[in-house]
């Protein structure tokens, strides 16, 4: 292994399109990595196309793209985000024409369902005695809702009808400050399906469908094959894995869950090997 | 196997000491089953020694007991009650001597800690800026707590402290009605270890422990073998499993999680086998 | 749920084109299902084009095709079957150009590897005390090494060098007679991953990636819609489970896995719902 | 936490027992460890009694005792050996008591079984057509039968018939030399456990019943309380994770599984705290 830090923008061009994590990766809790801006900058003048993919489920790609926008980074237009809620949003899109669907997580995202015309119901607001109309459960976002009282009742409703369940984000957590981090719907997700006994769906990074989605929709821009394609992120389990699977090569940066000291032995204990790493994409 | 379902009175004729689990088989949902105390009486009058042994951290023996007493059960003393809670109070005796124990659970759960002169900590109350004087983290129940912002700083303080974590109650779930379920802190507990990726300290059925605890109760009423010894329970996975291992012979009574229309079923799908089956404690 | 079983040949002139599972649905241990041919001139009658996906890494396309061109079966040509172990090789064509492939399976088995002009090294021949040349490992068979000696050689050789292993069949198990099953390469993957403690990259049924592969390769017979697509197989969790998430409509058959007495139980148990069920494909 | 590693010797006085695990305590891969004596000799002028404490269930008490004597440590005696083999031979004493067990090992595991009074039938010897009289399952050892038939015969054997499984061995591999490591019983056995979909019945380290059935054995050289007893150990997850359960007071050793330039990591990632840390048993 050959896995020396390397400048992010000397390796990225040898590539046409890049995949940007975002948590870690563009973003952290203090906000946008400073002078990231100047890496986009390089990307457009080298014509190197790029992408966020993202486990997001929580908001929209519009939504997704103002909070960069409102930061000054005008590239990262709607059309450039890819997230585990779009893929949600297309599986339902292909297999649940009607009803309702009852979802957990805030009203905002509930937007995913109601795009196809589909009825929203919020978990909260199911009546437990009465689920006939309810032809599927959406897990969307760990906010929105009273943990206690509608993680039991999503069970519940699992128990009493048999529906299929989407889980629109596979992350365990996300970081909420330098040291702590919140459980994420990925987190719940699993303790429902260990007490239910039941497959849930699952959508986003490491699995190939997130890789898929985003190569379709990056195929628009003319031909491009996986080998010109860079996939950059901070977690081995999820970017990396996930990146190495689906055929791309794949770039470790060292800003996030990764650590500078630790990364080597960590790549060592897991056996997902990166095909570089960067300290940074601005470095 | 000869497993057609047997009467309870003549089959623990054989017995000298019976365990009971509590849910499922001497209450449910609706309450203590009906005619429970002829069953006593029966084995008052055959000179059977009974127990209660039950994954319960949520009360101490003595309210315990008085849940059982108030509905006209007198037999149902406090020295006849063993918990989870009593074996994760005892690993506290002998494994934490001094400091702060922070806790999961109701405000009246914490009576386990203070009895044994330590300070206990609500969750709640944590300041996750100042863990010092924390020197374990006990999981009691799933009520008292906010499950959003509490879980969450549990996970925190197990990420920037290495102490131990004793879980007072194995169990997922238990039945709130006929048809649902709640959470209980031992499903919370796999979440929690699963995202920390540390291991915690589990007490309850079928772990052995709680098996030898209850056999080392019961060495003061005269010397009784294993052979000796009759568990009645309703769950496969936790009363027959742990009973049998323990060298019991094990009675499942169909009047709780394992339905009569389903029991030779279950038992061929997990290959947990009691040596009896009874339609419940009063057939 | 509507989950009566219906005619097969009656619900597949809603689609253009059906991707088969092989065992189970298409032979079982005594052989071709008897009639097969019935239901290929039905589909070819009606203009259903059809495809063999399979998690199968044992022999490559030529060969399993062969099996069925020998029982008569002239439809099942090389181009109509679509591999886990196609799969793996794409993952070795994108990911290691150069070196040596150690590989867990029967030298015919290989051919995976040398197809690629990559050295393909079998793990009886590896020498453990010089694998610096060897860059990654694949699993492909159950068959053609001594179990003991090798299983244990394969797993020392990722304690001393960090590669990528790629196991190139999921399935746990797979038929040998009526009564009996043999472990499967993925179910000796499993084993090895928990003792090493590393994550090792999977392609099979229910992944994705496999339904991507067939997706894309179908696209040279003109624009298909996943809605055009039905996939038939006759076990929930990886032929069902894998097609429902890949946004297609499945249909469960009661020739194989799931027994005609049990398979609404089976549903409602693991929460995977398939758009229709038949008893077989020549129903 | 006060980790650093202190005096074997100095710490040893506070207790009156020594529980000691034999692998990477006593004796590794090149035989028993230099100076051990030395330690066996300082205990007994301090009238200190040790047990050890393993798990193995490939050979009795007396073979086990054997291969220390033969080097020259005459304390270690069949009375001081406390086996994963004896919690299952005792397991069999009281939950079956007639009838064949089939098992899988070497021929002179089957002692057992045979201990008992039990028909001992091999593996290789069972005929898949005629299991009626096979009561039970016990897995022994990883040795004495060919790992690819016999695994999938003893699949098969569950398969048609509900019994129980008893596995006397935990640990999922063992090490064979300084840098390599051979699949235990107890790693075939989940993988087996897995492929069924049953629970297998184990005994060893860190389940509670081994140490109880440790202290159980002590008691007979009078009272000793479990503040008296040290579990001395290499294995975080075994040795001092059960300790730790059971209410002991635990000392990690550096001369196996847990390297000197790791412990604290180690300790740290796994939440499992050794209440001493030595160097080595004879430091």
């Amino acid at each position: 292994m050959m896995l020396e830090p390397k400048s992010f923008k000397e390796l990225v061009l040898d590539y046409k399109v890049v995949f940007f994590d975002a948590f870690g990766v563009l973003k952290n809790y203090k906000g946008i990595i400073p002078d990231v801006g100047t890496t986009f900058d390089f990307l457009k003048q080298h014509d190197i196309e790029f992408y966020v993919v993202t486990n997001d489920a929580s908001r929209g790609p519009q939504e997704l793209a103002a909070s960069y926008q409102k930061k000054g980074l005008r590239e990262v237009v709607p059309e450039r985000i890819i997230s585990s809620g779009m893929l949600a949003r297309e599986h339902l899109r292909y297999k649940v024409s009607t009803g309702t669907v009852a979802y957990v997580g805030t009203q905002g995202s509930a937007h995913y369902i109601e795009d196809l015309g589909l009825k929203a119901l919020h978990i909260s607001d199911v009546d437990i005695e009465d689920v006939e109309e309810i032809e599927s459960l959406l897990l969307l976002d760990d906010e929105g809702f009273d943990w206690n009282v509608d993680i039991n009742k999503a069970i519940n409703l699992l128990r009493r009808k048999t529906i299929p369940v989407i889980v629109a984000n596979t992350d365990l957590t996300y970081p909420v400050s330098k040291n702590d981090i919140a459980t994420a719907i990925g987190g719940v997700a699993e303790m429902m399906e260990k007490i239910v006994g039941k497959k849930f769906i699952r959508f986003g990074k490491p699995d190939a469908q997130m890789f898929h989605f985003a190569f379709e929709q990056i195929q628009n821009i003319g031909h491009i094959t996986r080998k010109e394609i860079l996939m950059v992120g901070d977690t081995l389990e999820t970017d990396i894995l996930g990146g190495n699977k689906f055929g791309l090569d794949t770039c470790l940066v060292l800003t996030g869950n990764t650590l500078p000291n630790k990364y080597l032995q960590k790549i060592d204990s897991t056996g997902i090997i990166p095909t570089h790493v960067s300290e940074s994409v601005v470095s």
